[in-house]
């Protein structure tokens, strides 16, 4: 079986992530940076999206956006840091720092669905893509329904 | 040799532009796109000069930065679509687009040195990663001198 780097850039990240919060030099970085993944996780998702609205999906559109949300799907988390609340433009709610398990949770549920839609888009198979990203984007609705303020 | 899945991404983002332009609704998506990129991208640069300013770097620290900014390289430019110069709070200049050669060249030449950074990381050679650092910072430098505004 080939090497996943894929999966070993995401325990890398995982792992880099926890020396990170001393990388944000000040909480509007931590803000922006959060917004800068989810914004671009976000774009890819729609990305995908337009695709199966057609009657010909291009797959190969679909296999480059799921493999990039898979690759950021941890990035965002490192900088749901402490201090970062009511900061810029930020629609995060206090939720997050006060329930930190249910967050964790939701976003790993998020994170292994993206890695089923990225599986999916591999393999190729439009009717399981179609599938896995319906849960993929119930997983991120799951989180913003909760943890993101209205704007 | 172990399938290169990192250079397939690369790839796949390139080939997946080419369709991209009906991906941004409005101009503002595109800045903001672009901007998200290249913002995940410096703040990942900052994480690996810090290491290196470090007696002791931290290896894993850099490699996971430098294979995050590697798969990003070709990702804000896509977004240098028609239309979005003087949208929202953009930096870009109007050479982008009067210069588009010269500005590919540029693009191409930073993502040959980031390429050659996640590689020297990977190798893990402090010495070679410094200057492979240099050189990638050079790389970025060379087209924000001449392709965006101060602010």
């Amino acid at each position: 079986m080939a090497l996943r780097r894929w999966m070993v850039l995401a325990l890398m990240l995982t792992l880099a992530a926890q020396s990170a919060w001393a990388q944000f030099s000040k909480p509007e970085t931590a803000v922006q940076y959060r917004q800068a993944a989810l914004f671009l996780m976000g774009n890819h998702m729609q990305r995908i999206k337009a695709e199966l609205d057609f009657s010909k999906p291009n797959l190969e559109v679909i296999r480059a956006s799921a493999a990039l949300i898979d690759v950021l799907k941890t990035v965002p988390f490192e900088a749901f840091v402490e201090g970062t609340l009511d900061i810029g433009d930020t629609a995060a709610k206090a939720e997050i720092w006060t329930e930190p398990e249910r967050f964790k949770k939701l976003a790993s549920q998020m994170q292994d669905r993206v890695g089923e839609l990225d599986a999916a888009a591999r393999r190729g198979d439009i009717a399981a893509i179609r599938a896995a990203f319906g849960e993929a984007g119930k997983a991120c609705k799951a989180c913003h329904d909760d943890y993101r303020r209205k704007k």
